[in-house]
C-alpha cells in the first residue's frame, strides 16, 4: 500500500505540534493477584470483563484477593506511557484525589516521561481510582474498578491547554460510563479538531460496547479519525456477528482503524485496503492486562513519527507482547530498545 | 550423608508444633523502579547494597526514580510467604503504621496465609516502612530503605505467642542497626528456646556484617541453629579473605549453615560435612531481589518437613530461581506446583 494513502491529518499537525499524544482517561492504580476461577465466580465477576463496583465492595474484594502488587495502569494513561517509552512526546489528562494512590499514580505517569495536566481533588470521597486485577492460570485479566474521583471527570476538569498542542488526541471507551466525563469527552474532540489534530478511540471493552453502542457509531461516523477494537469490541459494534462482517463495515467509514486479533497478530484497515500483520513472538504469556493499551501505543507512535501503518502495526506488536511477559500493564522494558533490536526503530 | 547427621533439634519439637516458621523483622512495602548506574552515583547510592534513609531523603529519591511498581516485601516477611506458598504453616512479628503501605503489607501477608502478629501504630511518625529498590540492567539490586514505625521496633511488640508455636525462628540480620530490636531479637531468642524451637539468623548484607560481626559471632556461638548468608556475607563475618577459609571456619562452628553462591548455587556446610548444591535453570534473570529471602524460605520449608539437607538445597534454588525471573521479591508462581513437577515434593 502506498503511504500516501494513510489520512494525512492523522501523521501531520500544521504549526507547533509539540506532543504526539494526549489520552484523557481514568486514573487508576492496579491492584493485581493471580486467582482461580473459582474466586472469581465467588465474586460474580465475568472473565475477560471490566466491571464497575463501589468502595464498599472494593474493600470486601481486596480481601478475599490472594498477595498482590500495585502498579499505575487506567487504560489511556497505559497508552501514553508507552508512547513516552517509546520516546514520543505525550500527555495525560486525568482526575486523581490527593491521598498516597493518587501519589503513586502521579509519580509514574510523570516520571514515565508524560505531562500530566492533572484535576486534583483534595481528600476526596472514595480516593484515587483503583482497579482490582485477578489474573488467572490461562494470563488472562478480569478487573473490577473502583473509580473513585475518577467518576467525577466532568468538563471543567479539562483545561485544554495540551488539546492544542497534540497531533493526536486518544479517548477510553471506558469514560463513557460517565455522564459528565461524555461530555468532557465532546468538548476535548471539538477542542482537538479546532487545534487541526485528530481524535483515536479505543473500544474498551465490548461490554462497554453494548452500553454505548449508539455514542460510538455517531462518534465514528463525525468524530473520529483513527479506531482501536479488539475482535470482539468491533464485531459488538457493528452487531456484525462475524469477524468478516464488522472489518467490512469498518474499512465503509473510511477512517482507519487497528483491530487486535490476539495471538493471531491485528488487522490494520485503512482507506486504501488492509493489512494484516503477525503477532511479535512471545516468550511467556503472563497476563494479557494491558495488550490492547500498549499495542495502541506502538500504533499511535508509529503513526505520529512516519512510520507507515504496516510498520506501525509491527511496532505495536512488539510493544504488546513485551506487556503481557509480566504482571503489570506498564512497559517495564526498555520499548525503544526493543524496537530497534527489532529493525522497526533507529537510534 | 546420612539424615540422622542433620541436627535434630532443627527438624523435631516437641508437643504441639503449630508452625514451622515464624519470621521477625521490618515490614517494608518495595517500591521498585528500573535505574542505571549513573541514578545510583548520583544519590550516592552503593551498587548492592541496603542503606537506611530518613523520610525527607525517601522522598527525595522517589521524585528521582523512574515509574515504580510496588510490592509488598522486607526479607523476613518474604521469607515466611514463601515458605506458606510451598505449603508450610508460617508466622511473621513486625511493627507497621495504620496507612495505606499498612494495609497492603498485612492484606499481602495475610493472603500469602501467613500468620501476623502486627504491633500496629495509628498515625505513626514516617508512617509504614518503604524501601526503594532500584534495578539495574545487570538485575543486580540496591536499596534504600525508609524504616517509618519499623525503626522504633522493640521487646514490648513482640508477645510471643507465634514464637511459643514454631519450630524454627528466623530473624533478619538487618533488625540489629536498631538497638531496641536487637534486644527485641535477644528476648525471642530466649523465648524459642524455652519452647525447644531451634533460631536461624540471615546475615542479611555484607555492610550490616561488618556493622555487628562481634554481636553475630556472639549469636553464633551461643544461640543459632542455623545460619544463611551469602559469600560476601559470609567472608565478612570471619574476615576470612577467601570464601574457602569462610566454610572452614563455619563448620568449626558446628551448625548448620546455608550459604548461596549466586548462579553457582549453594553450599550447605552440616557437623557431618558440606553439600555442593547446583542452582536450579532460570530463563531470564530480571531482578536479584528476593534470591536469598527466598532460597532461605525453600531450605527452611524444606529442613521442617522431612526433607534432607540436600533436597533442602535444591528446593531452595527453585524458589530463588523463580522470584529472580520478575520484578519484586515475593513469589508470583505456584511455588509448591513448581516443587512437585521438579520432582522435590509430592502432591
Amino acid at each position: 500500500m502506498p503511504e500516501t494513502a494513510v489520512p494525512i491529518t492523522l501523521i501531520e499537525k500544521p504549526g507547533e505540534a509539540l506532543l504526539d499524544v494526549v489520552g484523557i482517561g481514568s486514573p487508576l492504580v492496579d491492584v493485581i493477584a493471580r486467582a482461580d476461577e473459582s474466586l472469581l465466580e465467588r465474586l460474580g465477576l465475568v472473565k475477560g470483563s471490566m466491571e464497575l463496583i463501589d468502595l464498599e465492595q472494593a474493600i470486601a474484594m481486596y480481601a478475599s484477593m490472594g498477595s498482590s502488587i500495585e502498579v499505575s495502569g487506567g487504560s489511556a494513561a497505559n497508552t501514553v506511557a508507552g508512547v513516552a517509552a517509546l520516546g514520543g512526546a505525550a500527555g495525560f489528562i486525568g482526575k486523581v484525589a490527593a491521598d498516597m494512590m493518587g501519589e503513586v499514580f502521579t509519580h509514574d505517569i510523570t516520571a514515565s516521561g508524560v505531562e500530566f495536566e492533572a484535576a486534583i481533588v483534595p481528600d476526596a470521597d472514595g480516593g484515587t481510582g483503583r482497579c482490582l486485577v485477578f489474573v488467572t492460570d490461562d494470563a488472562q485479566r478480569t478487573m473490577a474498578t473502583h473509580l473513585g474521583v475518577a467518576n467525577t471527570f466532568a468538563p471543567g476538569d479539562v483545561d485544554g491547554s495540551l488539546l492544542a498542542r497534540t497531533k493526536i488526541t486518544y479517548l477510553e471507551g471506558y469514560l463513557f460510563d460517565l455522564p459528565p466525563a461524555k461530555e468532557a469527552m465532546r468538548q476535548a474532540i471539538a477542542t482537538t479538531h479546532e487545534a487541526e489534530g485528530s481524535v483515536a478511540l479505543t473500544l474498551s471493552d465490548s461490554f462497554c460496547v453494548d452500553r454505548h453502542r449508539r455514542d460510538f457509531l455517531d462518534l465514528l461516523t463525525n468524530d473520529l479519525d483513527l479506531l482501536f477494537a479488539n475482535e470482539d469490541e468491533i464485531v459488538a459494534l457493528f452487531n456484525a456477528g462475524t469477524l468478516a462482517k464488522a472489518l467490512d463495515a469498518l474499512e465503509e467509514t473510511g477512517i482507519l482503524g487497528a483491530v487486535t486479533l490476539g495471538a493471531k497478530g491485528c488487522m490494520v484497515v485503512t482507506p486504501a485496503g488492509r493489512l494484516e500483520i503477525p503477532a511479535a513472538p512471545v516468550a511467556k504469556v503472563v497476563d494479557t492486562n494491558g495488550a490492547g493499551d500498549l499495542f495502541a501505543a506502538g500504533f499511535l507512535y508509529g503513526m505520529t513519527n512516519g512510520l507507515d501503518p504496516e510498520r506501525s502495526g509491527q511496532l505495536a506488536g512488539i510493544c504488546a507482547a513485551e506487556v503481557i511477559g509480566h504482571l503489570g500493564a506498564r512497559p517495564q522494558e526498555d520499548l525503544r530498545a526493543l524496537a530497534i533490536t527489532a529493525g522497526i526503530l533507529e537510534h
